[in-house]
């Protein structure tokens, strides 16, 4: 049984709590947040204590930390938690800084810490990722993302998000680089604030289609929104040499409604929480993996240099209309 | 180049006169019909000519002649053509009484006579039969004949029609034969008027679920409904011991929509001229083979008869709510 | 947090008993089962002891039973935990006599007696009941399941299943009461073994397309096989007055290959381990419901009745090629 | 009836040769073509008579000419037809040199010049347009339009095809422009000879992924493969405010096979002769109304242009990996 703590008690730390509680080789043992109600709130739900930081990381009781707090949070914790000798679970984006992240490799670059895109973690995209690199439909030559959100989310959010490429595409391109095995050359990002004029004007775009490209010549397009209207689209195709590899989306069931307008389906999975409930659990279960010393991090510092490398690179695009290198 | 003739200028008199004029070996010479004005339009827009069947069977120019008008009149005039040498292409049903067709059996029974069921000339079916005989998904077992009209007809109509088994469902028996590649030995039809009373007061029925058995012991069900609500469903499913063939229904077009309820498809095509569109243009291929003397009836009298067979052991199951054998 | 015990370690235990585990209101106290290893097995992989029926119905701290034994102990054990004050969570078939599980109506027909059809917690199953009674579509006029195993049972298992109609039929009959929402008042069962000879030479039947009616003159088509070639296929398709409602398959992921041959899917979920997961984690939050005293068993001991009794009418039909009446 | 000449009877030739005849308005009297026997081979089976280019443009009773030859005359025979007083169905693209193109400008810019984007006719395309304009989805923000060939076409014709851009991808810029409804500003093109080198080697390229983008915003990405491995695909996505439009593929049936490995369905439809067989027929409509002075040419001169200037702007994005403005 490996005890554990997480820090932060927002709504992506109350996943990977609820997911440590469930899974039968964890103990939640601290829940740390500055905000004391949320942090109670979450102890009493998953039966773990309120502690502090300082607490939770002196405790040769725990073996991992669950860094689930703010972005600016995440590589000063994280490497607080490296140098105390745990294992860290840690939320995406590294840090919105690519310069002050590449600062920590020396202490995470080859630790134990594992950076969580949760979407690698999905069976349908494992399921894609294993039949692409089976080799069955010959070599991936081109690659199209599709990720739109529901929604847009707060104006206010979005001033501190570190803009869409940091916030929302760094997953996509952590995807590209996953399925492509390899890493992208250059970038082209044509964007625009087409759905919410007060996003362009807080800075930020809300569209984006970006073409990436890497040095055996392998070409990705990936699609962004803030808003689809129809729910969360998650879809990918992998355009192979014998033939085509893609990944649909989920429905809320199976039940279709057939009448005099056609066939109707039911809605999409709206979100996240629902679209990638596996993907958090399965999360949780290679963690168990890194405490129990049985694998190294799927997903380390370097994967989260690199999406925040391309995102750099894709917000330089969109501002000079150039295509621009990336490298690292 | 063929001369032939129609005779019946209704709604299917049009279709095969259309595919007659359109297909490049085929003149359409006369048309035959008691309504005047019917033959003459039709015979303006093909560039035929209205003519009584005395002289078009008395022409020695004709080769084959399409039977489209009453059902009463397809035994006599079927005979009459043939008697006169003509190859004939008959709209079914053979007769509503499966007596008086079986007297026919000594003129018609090896004649160059095309008993027209649509459905087993449309190019899915065709494709899934063709499946089924060879084997790759080994022996069939069962089948399910889903076939579901958009609404009723007119009740006046229901009144002549002879009953829905021998009106309608007489399409499923035909295709249950030709799919299971035997003759059902053994009927039993469980059959209301649940969507419109007047139909019952009228002694027909508007729905019905049938179960055939053949000698090998194979199971058919056949669904029948004069109402869908969503247009002419029309599916087969072909359970066999390695797996399912299917045919689906066709929509009017590939469009999708997504919204925040779901994806919507296109309509279904609504009615059988649309859904068979290609299926009467393929039957006039066929007897334009018949014309030529290079193939021999696809489907033919004892055909005819053994699908009226089915219907009357089908009518009887339903009045006396029990199995009835069927034999020819 | 209630206490209960479980009786029976096998496969269906075992899958209750992990439920019962990871549920956050249950504690499994006891695993009861006259194979020592089997129990003490699955004590040890829940936290639970190993205990005698007596000494579990003996303590005043459990509050509820599963009984997951073999068919035949069901009733017995059943009445013994209600008299014992406990609440029973019974897998289904209540037994495999009509008779003998009639004579247990008085102990067993107004207690917190919960017999789990898994099926009707399946969500997909769900919605389709919730769509089918908001009457969106219209009333519901007829109704098909398909319910077809991948692969049949052992031979030993087929000879003291009770045959087809009660061991997997029994599913159906009870979906069929459900979603139509009215009893049957007779059944018509064409049954064969097409598929295995030794299934017919153990005297039961392998194939079966059963027809029910009801009162109001609804019909119902069952569509049942041992082995699909195909993996597990549970459909349900409900005809209404204004369209059609319908469940389709799952499937092991949503990745899709495009090749020369067409668009080929990946398997349907196999069986009803996986098919039914959600369903029978719900089945554990409805015993949760009765534990706690704010919910009435969905499906109690008149429910298993009728399955029963419709399953050995359908028996009847079968031997006797006829139709026949049911009534309870 | 309207007599009508074609010039070319090669494969197009033969296609719009056969939906003349077919169609009852219109008598194809001559067929033009250098190559002697191929003209009188399309003669000889459409009923028609090989002429020359002289002959058939003096001809009073032309009143149309299809100018399907080799693209280096489709300018030179169609300015000849006009002046001669003809109607042109002249086959696409209008020419391989935009500056040669625009010289024509006078002569053919208000003609009754029809050039013949076949997809613009393809009717599930013409839905989605219908329902794009309609509102229904609120405003069109950003387009995906996926064009990906079978297999390569020869080397040989690769390098006399103008490049993948005039040659291919030229079909997407014009639909994108119709569906759009504005003009492109500024286009962006990956592309790489991946898929053949020698294809690279020819200076061509086989394989590319397009930005677009217009004064008002709007996003258009273009995939485009001379190569698929599962035949023609043929796809559109219209992102919408409030949802999504799509068009997905065409199956060769609607058979569809479960076995072990999961759902199969047929082949797509191969290639264009299949895919837009129906378009090339409402082509020959569209032209009948011209002929009879019924309408305006749906496409006409100045898209042709416009489609050549989007293809040689993004022939120099690739040359020069940078973003390049579109004008007219």
């Amino acid at each position: 049984m490996h005890n554990i703590a997480v820090i932060g008690a927002g709504r992506i730390g109350k996943i990977h709590a609820a997911n440590a509680t469930a899974h039968p080789g964890v103990t939640l043992k601290y829940v740390v947040d500055p905000i004391t109600p949320a942090a109670e709130e979450l102890a009493n739900s998953t039966g773990a204590e309120v502690a502090s930081l300082d607490l939770a990381l002196g405790d040769p009781e725990i073996g991992g930390v669950i860094v689930a707090s703010s972005t600016d949070t995440h590589l000063d914790f994280s490497m607080r938690a490296i140098a105390a000798g745990k294992a860290v679970f840690c939320e995406k984006p590294l840090d919105l800084g690519l310069e002050k992240a590449k600062s920590a490799e020396g202490v995470l670059g080859d630790a134990r810490f594992f950076l969580a895109f949760n979407r690698r973690f999905d069976p349908n995209f494992q399921r894609l990722n294993q039949r692409i690199q089976s080799g069955e439909m010959g070599a991936l030559e081109t690659l199209h993302i599709i990720s739109h959100d529901p929604a847009p989310p707060p104006i206010e959010y979005v001033k501190v998000s570190g803009g869409m490429f940091k916030d929302m595409t760094i997953h996509d391109f952590d995807m590209a680089r996953w399925l492509l095995g390899e890493d992208p050359t250059e970038v082209y990002a044509a964007a625009t604030s087409i759905i919410d004029p007060a996003i362009g004007e807080a800075g930020d775009v809300d569209t984006a289609k970006i073409i990436l490209r890497t040095a055996s010549g392998k070409i990705c397009v990936i699609s962004n929104s803030r808003r689809s209207g129809y729910g969360y689209d998650q879809r990918i195709e992998a355009f192979c040499a014998k033939g085509l590899l893609r990944v649909g989306n989920k429905l809320s069931s199976t039940v279709e409604a057939w009448g005099e307008n056609g066939s109707q389906s039911e809605p999409l999975q709206n979100f996240f929480l629902d679209r990638y409930a596996e993907a958090y659990r399965a999360e949780m279960m290679h963690f168990v993996e890194l405490l129990e010393g049985t694998a190294r991090p799927q997903i380390g510092y370097r994967d989260g240099i690199w999406a925040l490398a391309i995102a750099e690179a894709a917000a330089e695009s969109h501002a000079t209309s150039s295509v621009v290198p990336v490298s690292y």
